[in-house]
């Protein structure tokens, strides 16, 4: 297909596919003539994951560039393409190794891992940037004293890994290795907007079943 | 207790209490000279919150703010008082009506809410932002080609109903009303990050169980 075609298949204006090619988001069409080129699937479910990364993720340029590096790395296996995939998604706040909140988080948080028994999340701990998210944001809750410990974010960890089943099941309905990829990547950073008002819309229907409405 | 302790007590420098004072997302103490007041556990309590909501939540002084109004309004019911503070909060991007990803995506929802018998969510409809947000976050889904219908969403909204569920039963551990809304705008705003690292930990330990790590 043609450019023109490409823009109206995704709902990417040309302009905006133009940039991405300049940027390196987007392969270059196999040229047919000097002035235009042709494009295929593969093309449009590339910009469905650029925008997803750019307009709904809100990650920058450089940064979906170094995502789809990983994404586009065939000689990794299936785990680690999408791992170093997800560890290059911005991250939450780097944890204070001094801070006394992030000593207990981390204590807390090995504690969860075993309990769980998540043994690839513990043997690759804080080198991977999720764990030490996960470090930093549980430091954010003790710090301000709320006590959440082991026990307490156990049942959320099963809901989650739940929900990661759910992901992964969808992604292996996608035939080719690259489509995979490219939606266990495009999953993390859509699904979740869906999680986060779920959880509240759920918070309030559980309110005014317990409280009422008056 | 007097500025300094205050200060030590919520971790929150003196310079920055007096900039809550002023901008009035925290009560003035109880006045006991020209130059002093004294501050009580209201106080620590309540500069906990303001901290998750802004270096936590990254939520603007003037929303929080307006936030804050909401938990103290004794006037209001217990649910009422929290979803409206919840309300205040930042939400996703506004759907647009026209689009048809968006009116396949409210019709999903409606499916949704209906299939899990969420009456309060039905009834309120999209005069809540939350489901205005939960609207949004479906039609990026649907826009760009995912599948996500009532039925692939109903398991996410049981787990996240079930984390709903926890988030109220912890709530329900702190004694005054007024703490009880707190610790539940504090749980949104800083338990949704733990649940994002959870998602992302899980998919990594998934990924890795069943596709090993070479």
């Amino acid at each position: 297909m043609r450019l023109a075609e490409l823009s109206e298949r995704s709902g990417v204006s040309t302009a905006t596919i133009k940039y991405y090619l300049r940027e390196g988001l987007l392969a270059p069409g196999q040229r047919v003539s000097a002035t235009t080129a042709d494009y295929d699937d593969g093309h449009v479910r590339r910009l469905r994951l650029v925008r997803a990364l750019i307009q709904v993720g809100g990650i920058p340029v450089a940064k979906a560039r170094e995502v789809l590096a990983h994404v586009d790395d065939e000689s990794l296996g299936r785990t680690i393409r999408i791992g170093a995939a997800l560890w290059a998604l911005p991250q939450g706040p780097e944890p204070d190794g001094g801070d006394p909140a992030v000593i207990a988080a981390r204590r807390e948080v090995d504690r969860l891992l075993e309990r769980l028994g998540w043994s690839t999340a513990r043997e690759v701990g804080e080198l991977s940037p999720v764990h030490r998210s996960l470090v930093s944001a549980v430091s954010t809750l003790i710090g301000l004293g709320y006590p959440w410990d082991a026990e307490l974010m156990a049942p959320y960890a099963e809901l989650m890994h739940q929900a990661a089943v759910r992901d992964l099941d969808f992604m292996e309905t996608y035939p080719s290795e690259e489509e995979k990829v490219e939606t266990a990547v495009a999953a993390v950073v859509l699904v979740q907007p869906v999680l986060k008002a779920l959880h509240q819309l759920a918070q309030e229907e559980e309110s005014a079943r317990r409280y009422g409405l008056e």
